[in-house]
């Protein structure tokens, strides 16, 4: 059977060639950064090239680019980190209805300790008017922190935009792009963000490694404590393999973003296009154009998105039904909450995540596998048959 | 030249047949372990099995293992962790004065937020006496933590006489256990603690993976909130390859940890009574003889220990004057000011840290090349040439 992954948003594979950078600092060059000896200068010369790399990627500088274990740490650090840093100008926090639970629930935490969280809301297509940021800022207000990208419905939110309403107020400005760097250009001066979120397994690095870029004379408090790595920033020995491979998989990604683009724009709206003229009674999630490049999700009506999932797993896609770091808790999707779909539409969920690999060839299997799979899944659906009788009683 | 690694409290090289087991995770098996669909199945799995081998080595349940970034995160988590959940009880923790700056610094800022800290001092071999414990445990102590070993002198600290004084009171007991897990035989059952820290890389397991032990029953307050990871108690991405390198690690440690234990302990005597026995105006920091099997250290007075380690790394041998995540900073290390050692001893810190490919003919190089070495520096030692001419004019 074919097998086809479509879940690039849960995880990216390890490219090749980023695994090849890496394998020698997990054999031979083992050393700890922080030696003083002849062990120590290999593995610590290897950190400073990939936060070049990691820095260049998003047009920032080298040692504003602090290493952590993943995306949800360097979210945690940003909410956390820069709210207790700044908490002398006052405790109002405000985030965005669609942010990661990385964001809401260190934002969640950061409310017992006597910090105030406000929300802002999103439209339909999952987008953050920068007025209605503006209508919430306080005097007291020290942080703001909206996504650049969704990872569930695809939306691009307008940051630039909604910086420059930030930026009248002394707010710090944070940005969860876990789920767009590498992906689609992004540079920090352009976007005008204080601090910034990084994933290297969101682009074809490794898992367990990721970045918080902070802006030069942005106060952070660490979330780790401990030795004096990452300029005293972030405590702990250093994950040397993983940052070099973090390294390679920003060059990669910088070097070879437009082919990918070509590459995924066209497949993508072949996807939804192919589903949106195969399947009724469906629903596109997100901005219609202004989305992620490889990024289609859809709701699917009268039924219910996990089965639909294990149906499509039984023909060898690979696909999801909203956040990974969610998907086994099965509660219903606060993203698709906050634009506004009722519980019993949300429920049908899909969400299908291109890659570099995806080829059309696995885009008309899945338009072949996917219209019988919703029909077997309506056939035994109550909710399809109330549909079904009162479409046939209108009549 | 000849390359001798006696740094191993830095960090052991990643074992080969760790490696071995974790390249699956590198390459195919790439899914999230949080995915519904196929691909996060042997991810998922592999995540138990190293859980349970982790589990084993300690003597503990699987499900009390939480997978962590490295031991600062883990030690950063249970301080913060264990002392926000226990807070309704009181808001005084203690810890030792030869901790980690892991735990120290986390401490320091639960003292920023409202918490009192209290250190327990420790002897001249930097031992713990239970007894200081019990002086200072109050009413309000909920929380207290004293490492299992000390990486920079070696100690092994009374844990479970320890526990048994803490346990007459309802605090929570934690122990940093990352420089002698894997090395030398841990039973949490045994020690009495409710929460312990592990470092894969202190065992030849890989960088960038740590756990925290936490019996079961004992609240503690996730450190990275988001996803419903480990339990909901430590979000974000599993780092599979790396878990799974842990579980191995943790496997062969177990296995062959008598065997170890064989080898270091002599070659560690044998370098101690060489040094001893050659080098005048000396003294070994820590306990004689309730040390780490692989851990040799010294205060060579006269001498800065920074200089010592460049002429060593000049003949090839890496040591390292205290703890690595420090060694940068260039302060005079807590642990040796607690043992009551004054600074212009302290500075002449010397630890060497034998590990599993330590040979003989390693120590004998260095008990040739040692000599010679401290001489040169001595030679161009003001300290030094103050107290031969006191002796001189002594006599």
């Amino acid at each position: 059977m074919r097998k086809i992954y479509l879940d690039h948003a849960a995880t990216t594979p390890l490219d090749a060639r980023v695994l090849e950078v890496m394998l020698p600092y997990l054999r031979e060059v083992f050393g700890n950064p922080s030696s003083l000896h002849d062990w120590g200068d290999e593995p610590r010369d290897a950190l400073e090239t990939a936060r070049g790399q990691v820095a260049s990627l998003i047009g920032a500088q080298a040692q504003e680019i602090i290493f952590t274990g993943n995306a949800t740490e360097a979210n945690n650090f940003a909410i956390k980190g820069l709210a207790l840093a700044q908490q002398d100008k006052g405790k109002h926090i405000l985030v965005s209805a669609v942010e990661h639970f990385s964001v809401l629930n260190a934002a969640k935490t950061m409310g017992k300790l006597g910090f105030e969280v406000g929300q802002v809301p999103v439209d339909k297509h999952g987008l953050v008017n920068p007025e209605e940021v503006k209508r919430r800022l306080r005097q007291d207000t020290i942080l703001v922190s909206v996504m650049h990208a969704n990872a569930e419905i695809g939306t691009i939110e307008p940051i630039a935009e909604i910086a420059r309403v930030v930026k009248e107020t002394g707010a710090v400005f944070h940005t969860d792009a876990a789920a767009s760097t590498g992906t689609i250009p992004i540079k920090v001066t352009d976007l005008g963000v204080d601090a910034l979120t990084i994933a290297a397994n969101q682009f074809y690095g490794p898992k367990g490694v990721g970045a918080l870029w902070v802006r030069r004379g942005v106060r952070i408090m660490p979330l780790l404590d401990g030795g004096i790595q990452e300029g005293g920033r972030r405590a702990g020995t250093e994950d040397v393999a993983a940052i070099v491979g973090f390294g390679k998989a920003a060059e990669l990604a910088q070097e070879e973003m437009s082919a990918h683009l070509e590459h995924l724009v066209p497949l993508r709206d072949y996807l939804i296009q192919g589903v949106s003229s195969r399947i009724e009674h469906f629903i596109l999630t997100g901005h219609p154009s202004g989305r992620l490049p490889g990024h289609a999700s859809f709701c699917i009506e009268f039924i219910e998105g996990e089965a639909m999932l294990m149906l499509l797993n039984a023909q060898g896609v690979a696909a999801s039904s909203g956040s990974s770091c969610t998907s086994r808790a099965l509660k219903a999707s606060h993203v698709l909450t906050a634009i506004g779909l009722p519980p019993e539409i949300a429920q049908g969920s899909l969400v299908f995540t291109l890659g570099r690999s995806t080829s059309r060839e696995d885009i008309d299997y899945v338009l072949k596998e996917l219209p019988p799979v919703v029909e077997r899944l309506r056939q035994m659906s109550p909710l399809f048959a109330k549909f079904v009788k009162a479409q046939k009683g209108g009549k």
